[in-house]
C-alpha cells in the first residue's frame, strides 16, 4: 500500500470515454469495479457516510444508454462521483459529522450537486467530513496508511480519491480543508478562486470553497468548469473562467518560492523531495526566485505569514451565531475543539474582525503586486507527509488540528486565490503534493501551468 | 384611519424608557398596550403569520424585572418587534409565505433575532412577507386604507407599524421590498449599506439587505446599530459604522434629486408633495441639483435607468437553484409569477451574468463619483402612494409587481448604498416617502441626515 508517485495510478474518466462511445465498456461497467473497489477497502479508509449505490446504478444504466445513442450530457456523463457531507443531496441525508445533524436531511441538491446531475454525473454517496467541517476527525484513515490522517476536513473526499474509488469527489476548503486532503492522499485538486464555484447554501463564509478533486489534472479541471457553468459561481461573484477542454499546458518562464511561516516545520526528507522539483525546473529554464530576491517578495511573505491567525478569526467570527444555535440546541455534542473555537469568536468585536479584514485586504494587495513578477507562486501543499491518526499540531490560539497542519493552505485561503495540489512527491512512502498558486481568476492559467509540470516533471521519492 | 403625515403619531419606544426606569410604566404594559391594538386591527390588517405572546410575556416580564433592578441590557431592552418570515426563530416556525415551507420549523435563531434576545428585545412574532420574499401578496392590507397593498415584500413588516402594532420591525429588502412597504405604510426605515447587518442564514443573493422599520427615527437607528454590534455584518463585510446612540443632527448643504427610472410615472399630487418639501429645503437654504446641473450626475442617471433589469436578472441569476428544488419538490406550489422570475433565471448565462454585474459595477463608480458633489441623494421611496390590491405593474420582462413599483428603489439595491425611508408626505390620505441615498457606510450621517429633515421640515399634505 506503500505510495510511490512514480508507479501509483490514479483512477481517471476522461480517458475511459472512448470505449464508453465504441461500445467497448460502459458507465454502467464503471460504476461497477469503482462499487468493487469500495467494497474490498472501505472497511479499513471509511471515506464513505451514506451511498445511493440503487440510485447510482439506475443514473449509470440511464447514461449507458445515452452513449449507446451518441447523446451524451457532457463530458462527465457517466462519471461517479462523491460529494463531501457539508453538501445537500435530495437522495441521501447532509449530517456533517456532527451528531447535531444526525439523520438531517432536507429533500433539496446542493447548487453543485444540481449541475452535476444535469452533467450526466453519477452521484453515489457522501463521504466524510470531519465535525461541521472544522474540528474533530471522522472515521476516515489514510488511503495509504491506516494509521496516518487523511487530512480534513475533506477527509473521506481525499482519501476515495487515493483509494481509487471515484474518478473525482467534492470537497471544501476555508482554511486547508481541500489542498492539504489532496496532499496526503496523492489528489489532483482545485481550490479555485473565491466565489468561483458555487457554495449553493453555503455562503455564510468569507472564506471557504468548493474544492474539485481528481486522480488526474483533467477530470479536476472538466468537473471543474461543467458545475461552473451550470450553478455558477457564488452570488455576486463571476464564476469560473476557462475552456470546456482542459487547459493546454502552460510552460513557466518564472515562478516564486513560498515559504510562509511553515518553512522552518518542513522535515528535511519533504524539503529535499521539494528541491528535487525546484532542480528539474531549474533545469528546464525555469527562473525559482524567492523572498531573498525582491523585497515585493518580502513583504508579500510578511503580509501572509499570520494567514492562520487570520483565518482562525474571520472563520471563528462568521461562524459564531450559527455554533451558538448548536450550543443552544445541545451542548455536549459539540466538541471541545469546537467550542474552543466558538469561544474565539465570542471573544471577538465588529472592530476586531474590521481590523482582521484590513490584513486580508493588505495581503490581497502584495499578492496582487507579484503578478508581474512570476507566472505563479510555487510551494508545498502540506508541511509533509500525513502524520499519524490523533497527532494534535499547529495550534493556533485555542485551536488544535488533529488532521495535519494547514500552515502552507492558508495563505490562498486568505487571498481568494486560486490553488492547485499536484501529487508531485512521495515521502518515506506516502504522498505529499507541490503547491501552485496564481492570481484571482486565473484559475485556467494555473491548470496549465499544472499540466504542463505533471507532463514535464519526474515525480521525486524521497526516503522518509 | 385616512393617513395624515403631520398629525399621525406613530409608535414610538425610545421615548417610553424613562417611565419604565422610574417604575411608571413596564415593558410588560407596554406590551399589553401593544397586543391590544394588534387584537383591535390585525383581523383586517392581517400583519403576522404567528406569534409567540406567551413568549413575549415572559420576556416582558424578564425585561420589566431588569428595568426594576435597574440592570437593563440595552436601549432596546424590553421592546417588542415583529420578525418577517423569511428570518429563523426558534420559536416559531419560518414559512416564508409560501406552502412549500408551511410547518417549517427549524430550532434555530436567525443571527438578527439572537443579537435582539441578546439586546432585551423582545420577539414578538413573525410577519407576513410576500412568496419567498418575491411574488404572490399575502394578505396584509395597508394600515390606512385596507383596499391598497401594504407593499411588499415586508408587507407585514411595513404594515405592523403603519397600524401601530409594535414601534419596531425587521424587513429585508432586493429589490424595493423595504422601502416601499415603509413609503406606503409611513415609517421610518434603514435599507443599510449593503452587507452592514448580518442575514444569518439568507446570505445567497448580493442584492438583499437587511431593513429596519420603526416609527422613529431613533428606534430605527437603535435597533440597527444594537443588531449590527452583536451580529455584525455578513461574513467579508466590516458590519455597519456608526455611534450606539442615535446619530446627531446633520444640516445638509447640497442634494442631489434624484429622477430615474421612476420619474415620469409619479402622479401630479406625489410630485406637488415631494416639490413643497424640495421648496421648504430651499428654503433653509439648501441647495438641490439635478441632472441638467452637472455631468456627473447625468451620468450616474444613464447608468441607474435600468436598475430594474439588472435586479431582476441578478436576483433569477442567483435564486434559480434554490427555486429549482422547490419547483422539483411541487411545481404546483410555485405561483406562475415566481414560475417566471425561475425561467428568466433559466434563460441566463455565466456571460450574461458577468455582464449584469459590469453593469452594477459601473453604477457604483459613477455613484462614487458623486460623493464630492452633495451631502446625499434625495429622491421619492415609491411613485406615489400605496396602489390599490390587485393592481399589477411595473412589468419588466415576465415580472409583474402585485405590491406596487420598485422603480424608485432598484438604484440603492443595485449600489448597495444605505437609504432611507422619511415618513413626510401625505397623498390624498395615504403616506408617501421621501428617500435619501448615500455612500456606502455613511449610514450614520445619513440618519443624521434624515433625523435633521424630520425635525425641520414640515410635512406635505396633498389632496390625491
Amino acid at each position: 500500500m506503500t505510495y510511490s508517485p512514480r508507479s501509483f495510478k490514479a483512477l481517471s474518466f476522461h480517458d475511459a470515454r472512448a470505449a464508453f462511445l465504441d461500445g467497448r465498456d460502459t458507465p454502467r461497467a464503471y460504476l461497477e469495479r469503482c462499487l468493487e473497489t469500495i467494497a474490498a477497502r472501505d472497511s479499513v479508509v471509511q471515506a464513505w457516510v451514506v451511498r445511493n449505490e440503487e440510485g447510482a446504478r439506475a443514473a449509470a444504466d440511464a447514461a449507458t444508454e445515452r452513449y449507446r445513442r451518441g447523446q451524451t450530457l457532457s463530458p462527465l456523463d457517466g462519471m461517479p462521483i462523491g460529494i463531501k457531507d457539508l453538501f445537500e443531496t435530495r437522495d441521501m441525508p447532509t449530517q456533517m459529522g456532527s451528531p447535531l445533524y444526525a439523520g438531517n436531511h432536507p429533500k433539496r441538491d446542493s447548487a453543485l450537486v444540481q449541475a452535476l446531475r444535469q452533467s450526466g454525473a453519477i452521484v453515489l454517496g457522501k463521504l466524510v467530513t470531519t465535525e461541521l467541517g472544522m474540528s474533530t476527525a471522522g472515521p476516515t484513515t489514510n488511503p495509504f496508511d491506516p494509521k496516518r490522517t487523511p487530512g480534513g476536513s475533506s477527509s473521506g473526499t481525499g482519501a476515495a480519491i487515493g483509494a481509487r474509488m471515484v474518478p473525482a469527489a467534492i470537497g471544501s476548503h476555508a482554511w486547508g480543508s481541500g489542498l492539504r486532503p489532496a496532499s496526503f492522499c496523492a489528489n489532483y485538486t482545485l481550490k479555485p478562486t473565491f466565489g468561483a464555484i458555487n457554495r449553493g447554501e453555503r455562503q455564510g463564509s468569507s472564506l471557504s470553497h468548493i474544492s474539485v478533486h481528481a486522480g488526474s489534472l483533467e477530470d479536476m479541471w472538466r468537473v471543474a468548469i461543467e458545475i461552473a457553468n451550470r450553478a455558477g459561481g457564488d452570488a455576486g461573484y463571476p464564476g469560473l473562467y476557462g475552456p470546456v477542454e482542459p487547459p493546454a499546458t502552460v510552460r513557466p518562464s518564472r515562478l516564486i518560492l513560498m515559504q510562509t511561516a511553515g518553512w522552518s516545520d518542513v522535515d528535511a526528507a519533504t524539503h529535499a523531495a521539494l528541491d528535487g522539483l525546484l532542480e528539474q525546473l531549474r533545469g528546464q529554464g525555469v527562473k525559482i526566485v524567492d523572498r531573498t530576491d525582491d523585497p515585493l517578495i518580502e513583504a508579500f511573505e510578511n503580509a501572509v505569514v499570520d494567514s492562520s491567525f487570520i483565518v482562525r478569526d474571520l472563520l471563528s467570527y462568521e461562524s459564531r451565531m450559527a455554533w451558538e444555535n448548536l450550543y443552544a440546541q445541545n451542548p455536549d455534542k459539540l466538541s471541545p475543539s469546537l467550542i474552543g473555537r466558538l469561544e474565539v469568536g465570542r471573544q471577538l468585536t465588529p472592530r476586531d474582525y474590521r481590523n482582521v479584514l484590513a490584513q486580508r485586504d493588505n495581503a490581497r494587495r502584495l499578492h496582487a503586486a507579484l503578478a508581474p513578477l512570476a507566472d505563479a507562486i510555487v510551494t508545498l501543499s502540506s508541511v509533509g507527509p500525513a502524520p499519524l491518526m490523533g497527532t494534535t499540531g499547529g495550534s493556533d490560539g485555542k485551536i488544535t488540528h488533529t488532521t495535519g497542519d494547514p500552515v502552507f493552505n492558508a495563505p490562498s485561503s486568505i487571498l481568494g486565490a486560486p490553488a492547485i495540489s499536484i501529487p508531485l512527491m512521495g515521502v518515506g512512502g506516502m504522498p505529499v503534493g507541490l503547491q501552485l498558486m496564481g492570481q484571482p481568476h486565473a484559475d485556467a492559467r494555473l491548470a496549465g501551468i499544472a499540466r504542463w509540470m505533471g507532463e514535464n516533471l519526474v515525480p521525486v521519492e524521497v526516503e522518509g
